[in-house]
């Protein structure tokens, strides 16, 4: 029997059973890691502090050679994210009643510390959405104070496609870029690095199955393309995204990298976790029909709360832990994941396995939930102080950035994605 | 001796030796293919109507194994992208020496009009800039009346990341895409079927070696980051596209489909019909350093000449022979390719072999140059009458557009793209 969503299930793997545990069996989630004494890429399973080995589990006869297991043998999920949600459902499975059954299989488990984790996917195209209407607000005030949310935002999804090449692992560092930008008050623009480097907090959701060109996807069956999620770092550089960004949107301000956490939790371990979908105002036009769907309403949002945290180098320097920036909730979205995805293929277009869209910036209402320096700072008018007597408008040099998130609900086990973690890099001279 | 620009050099392949074959010796693009009788991708070189397949070549000792050659062993253009330009260069002066040369080699041509040509490169990421300043005028005129030429326009190579999964190889149908729409006059959106579809006439360019993430490319060395060039139609709708395009810029409008032409036209090919770089009117702006060279300027231009032709459904059934819409001229254009490319990876931002750029629609100042509907038509108020009598405000289900280019020089054969199809094919009910 599949017990995946037991919320009293406990793993033999003691640390995965600890409250402050990302992975205890209940997540299970999917990612691709090396052991430090072989840079081979495999395909791992997070439980607690440890990473199972699913190549090293079957060659164990410890599961069974399913398509869905057999999928894992390569160094990328992008065959297993292909499958039928009901193929990753029977693993996931095994899985936990591997983890959980009496026969331990401490052979096929590696620590996580000692491995490398890398980009889960061969990501054919990132897609970057803009889904809260605090974020598009508070942004558009700066931008364009005169009309900060444009006319088409409650009835479209507007994303955008970002850049594939440069999306990164948690851990890599992020070289701070050169741009063109230009001072209100300059004659001209000028060449050099950015003084206005951030990050935004997003929620990522690799592609599962695929849709073939011209064939759009229903809202109802948005969830069975939906592999599932992890945390996205978009690395922004403001000063040069609003010199370039008309009229055909952000590119250098935004294509230099961004950082992907190293896990993902599938839709199925999600599932408990759902709420209600994007909430309305009174006043808020209703979701033209393509977007609409009952099921989605009642439980297409995620109960998922996102936290970013700074480090300094002179805070890690003197042992100084992380100070929090802001922590948001991803239920409070205008836009569901089934909605953006539904949008994204209603022309047609058609997505792959692999395919990594993401949120754009998680921001609530609240002051404290702002998921970007650019909203958190109101664009460095009210810099940020570090428990180090720093001050921060944007990122300096050797600031790390690590982003957080949780999935709760009532009588059941936290779950949580990782960490997604970055330092910024002096520009080249 | 390496004899490929040598402009007095016959193929014993007849075809090739027409002046109106795209394909003479001089030419020799890489392109990839599959036989009737058999399925397998192969790398294959155009010359007159009939293609070499490399890889029998290899087989049959007519060509020597070097890294080059053997890199077109597979199924796309990538690895051989990914080589020194002295390596390809290598390699086509054996390609030309063997078709010009003594011993026949007809057991490893086979007949173009038998093949199925294919996207010819895995494309990790697809950019498209929009570097004609009439374009961008005419176009701008029509979004932004009181401001058609954006202030950044003369500083900043503007561009965009563009749908890789949605390329599709010249001759694939085209769905027309559904979408949200807004009438200037309604109160809100629609859903359905695009009613302003267009084409847009571009050169695109393939990336070469790479960059590592990080690290920009100089302008002088962007020539060696080119692989070659074809044709490109970006397939927009633009009733969707003014919709949706504020703040973010196109996205569904155009990432149901882009058309490229199959053969790729190395920069080698390309060298002699170089000319002059972007002109520049006596009070725009000098670009900023890093897009500036003087090589750049003296050759960074590009002899091509893009033409546009239409043939209705009715126009096929009735027999009349395609009609030119317009024919525009790439050295006109306000960015070189070497701008473009430098300016992508300014940032940083890593630039992968097979990666393809685009110019953006290729206009002149002549109203017979423009190289879309949108610009020709003026948005619908100018309609175009076809020779069958039928008037095209933008496109109908059953067009089919065909854009064909050369590379012109005096005392030169003339070399093409060969051709870039696409037919309309109506909106799912």
């Amino acid at each position: 029997m599949n017990r995946t969503h037991d919320p009293e299930l406990k793993s033999w793997v003691e640390s995965a059973n600890s409250p402050h545990s990302d992975f205890p069996i209940q997540n299970l989630p999917f990612g691709v890691f090396s052991r430090s004494d072989d840079s081979e890429r495999r395909v791992g399973v997070a439980i607690g502090d440890q990473i199972l080995d699913v190549r090293a589990a079957l060659d164990a006869k410890l599961l069974s050679e399913s398509t869905a297991a057999a999928s894992c043998r390569g160094g990328t999920l992008n065959a297993l994210m292909s499958l039928a949600r009901k193929e990753i459902s029977a693993l996931r499975g095994e899985l936990s009643a591997l983890l959980s059954g009496e026969s331990r299989a401490g052979a096929v488990l590696y620590p996580m510390r000692d491995a490398t984790l890398h980009v889960p996917a061969d990501i054919g195209d990132y897609t970057d959405f803009y889904a809260s209407i605090h974020h598009a607000t508070n942004v558009g005030r700066m931008f364009r104070p005169d009309s900060p949310l444009l006319p088409n935002y409650k009835h479209v999804p507007i994303g955008y496609h970002g850049r594939a090449s440069s999306i990164v692992a948690s851990g890599e560092g992020v070289r701070r870029p050169h741009g063109q930008t230009k001072a209100a008050d300059a004659a001209a623009p000028r060449f050099g690095p950015s003084a206005m480097l951030d990050y935004e907090c997003e929620l990522g959701f690799y592609v599962g199955a695929g849709n073939a060109i011209g064939n759009p996807i229903h809202i109802d069956d948005a969830a069975d393309h939906i592999f599932g999620f992890s945390l996205v770092n978009d690395w922004s550089a403001r000063d040069i995204q609003s010199w370039e960004y008309q009229p055909l949107g952000p590119f250098l301000a935004k294509n230099f990298a961004t950082t992907v956490s190293p896990w993902v939790v599938t839709s199925e371990a999600v599932e408990p976790y759902r709420t209600r979908g994007a909430p309305r105002a009174e006043d808020d036009p209703e979701p033209l029909e393509y977007l609409r769907s009952a099921a989605d309403g009642d439980r297409g949002g995620i109960a998922a709360s996102l936290e970013v945290l700074i480090a300094s180098a002179r805070m890690r320097q003197e042992g100084i832990t992380p100070m929090r920036l802001s922590r948001g909730s991803f239920a409070g979205m205008y836009w569901t994941v089934a909605q953006m995805l539904t949008h994204h293929a209603s022309n047609g277009c058609n997505l792959r396995s692999g395919d990594l869209l993401a949120s754009g910036t998680v921001s609530n209402e609240s002051p404290e939930s702002r998921g970007c320096l650019l909203e958190l700072t109101a664009r460095g008018a009210h810099p940020v102080t570090l428990p180090s007597g720093e001050v921060r408008r944007f990122l300096e040099d050797g600031d790390e950035i690590i982003m957080k998130g949780v999935l709760e609900a009532e009588r059941r086990p936290r779950i949580g994605f990782g960490e997604c973690r970055g330092t910024i890099l002096p520009a080249h001279s």
